[in-house]
């Protein structure tokens, strides 16, 4: 059932237009996935998402499984009817939440063994369970379980996260019994590029529908995350969906997608619209700013959002300093349609045989 | 432009059902009106508040005075412009906010000298000024500026306040400019029967475009406020708006309705969606409740809202645990709907002769 088809490639880039096929629905790529932790992508209902060009969201296998719990998404059939999305939904793995937000973690081969940063309670994760959870999640695109590390990270730390990450890699396949969904393995390395390139030819010999590329975006500066992705992207099979987990901001996803990734999820769009700070054409603003006070002017004129349809910048000044419910429901709107655009425009772009020129006119004037 | 009409009334209560004229469209009462303190129904777009039914909103005058204040509503032409909500508005005068969320306030005949409880910046607040920020703000109906008195006061006090708020008056009518919005005055008296007489007939002798009562549901027992609006309702004028400030919980709009009140507004629905209080026709439900962990049913079947044709319960439950944004939202659209929904059971029970029955009913299936 999962299907990945290249419908047009840059001839001087490695940018590539392609269709994914899921059970659920096509996805156009270069794609961005909003992230939906807790089953809901926060303050949007389902409805905005789509209208703001959301093709497929992301859910957290780490929160959604720790609250409210598999118990209550199987009384759903899963995640999507539990949420009232019928789109795609990609799951990660769990792997990089439980080194990111729980506590007191014991890692084995076997697993990780970890308690809750909700209640203390103690829980395992392990290659099965995760791939169980994403199954009772109704996940369309699976995550193998992977150990992501920290940065800096030592060569030998980096070395055995990897191995980790290819033990559990195959292990997670075994457990992986849909017929219809996709398995996606994690590429994990650090900033090594060797260790990068034996991570990737490991679970290209295990075999995956996706490859992700993990472990980037967690501190480094932006030119090493760059210069990791454009080492490993071109190993990766190129019939395959190249997935870059937790990147990032509009700069980086068009840098990216020229290296040839055509996934891409982050929160930035959505919790960056709860902190004010709001995407457009020319860089980026904060809504708080007092010369924001009397505008009656949209965010951009030229956006077809539905805040920028409806809402000055004085009014959603006025909601975000007033704290109201509205203001972060109407920056979000924003944010998503921006990177939802964004990504449209370079496949756009990519079929139109202009991606070059896209780049060029995007670096010149999306000031960072 | 301003015009009251009764289209239907009952024989065996003094329930009526009308239309109110505005500049923004028509009202069909009984009506209750969403609080939008802020230029905002909290959590809500103005497009959802159609949907769930919403003819007409309240603003808050001292509240918008205070933030974002009349310089920045000015630029654009109104509250209506500003909110994007072209329905009528209503505006409360600023007196009650004033006496309930003001500091250091000094009342002189002139008016008030308040803080604000924002920064402590010191303002005044006269009759004057009350109509000429209710004028800024483009309001469809108009409230006079009045001294609401806390529950329980002595008869002296009641008895300045209601003068203080009979001068006033006469002051705020004699500042209100517009022909095509709707001027209210404000009953008080405490609950002192006669001076609420005194009070109607004070404001009856100016005139005004309707009659709003004020000082009821601050504090004192639920019986006393229905005998006090049960007094003073028959006095004013039937061919006027009646408009019972504050008010209330689901059954004590049916009461009011039944003894002649045409108009309502209350925090409830909203503030109460956003603890978690969701209103059913059985009564209220707690939506944290356990046993609606792995409840898949809407909160309720029958209800056509946005949130009980998509989402169960333990959705519900669990964004709300979770305390995420679309929780509130979600809560807040149920509640107004019920809101909305109930005044205009009301009315058709009213249009089609058989309010006391659907009284009855209404008594007998919803518990308080």
């Amino acid at each position: 059932m999962f299907n990945f088809k290249i419908v047009a490639e840059s001839k001087t880039t490695r940018a590539r237009a392609g269709i994914l096929q899921t059970a659920h629905g096509e996805v156009e790529t270069p794609i961005f996935m909003p992230v939906g932790t807790l089953g809901t992508v926060k303050s949007l209902s389902p409805e905005e998402l789509k209208i703001c060009g959301a093709q497929i969201i992301l859910g957290n296998t780490y929160h959604l499984y720790l609250r409210p719990g598999c118990d209550v998404i199987q009384c759903f059939d899963g995640l999507h009817g539990f949420m009232h999305w019928d789109g795609p939904i990609l799951t990660d793995s769990g792997g990089f939440q439980v080194f990111s937000l729980a506590r007191l973690r014991k890692v084995t081969d076997e697993g990780v063994l970890f308690q809750s940063h909700i209640d203390g309670s103690s829980h395992m994760l392990t290659p099965e369970t995760s791939i169980e959870i994403q199954a009772c999640l109704g996940s369309d695109m699976v995550m193998c379980f992977d150990q992501c590390i920290k940065y800096p990270a030592c060569r030998r730390d980096t070395r055995d996260a990897l191995d980790l990450t290819t033990r559990w890699a195959k292990r997670s396949k075994d457990a992986f019994e849909s017929d219809k969904n996709a398995l996606f393995g994690i590429v994990q390395g650090g900033m090594y590029k060797d260790l990068r390139e034996i991570s990737a030819h490991d679970l290209m010999k295990i075999g995956f529908d996706g490859y992700a590329i993990g472990g980037l975006s967690v501190g480094e500066p932006k030119d090493l995350m760059l210069e990791m992705a454009d080492f490993t992207l071109p190993i990766l099979p190129d019939e395959k969906p190249k997935y870059i987990m937790g990147v990032g901001t509009p700069e980086d996803i068009v840098a990216m997608t020229a290296l040839g990734a055509d996934m891409f999820d982050c929160v930035m769009p959505t919790r960056n619209a709860r902190n004010g700070q709001i995407f457009t054409a020319t860089g980026t603003i904060n809504i708080c700013n007092a010369r924001f006070k009397n505008d009656i002017e949209p965010i951009d004129p030229e956006c077809t959002c539905y805040t920028c349809r409806h809402y000055s910048k004085a009014y959603l000044r006025h909601l975000y300093l007033s704290k109201e419910l509205l203001a972060y429901r109407l920056n979000t709107i924003h944010n998503v349609h921006y990177y939802m655009d964004l990504a449209r425009r370079l496949r756009k772009a990519v079929c139109d045989g202009r991606f070059e020129e896209f780049r060029g006119k995007f670096s010149k004037s999306y000031i960072v």
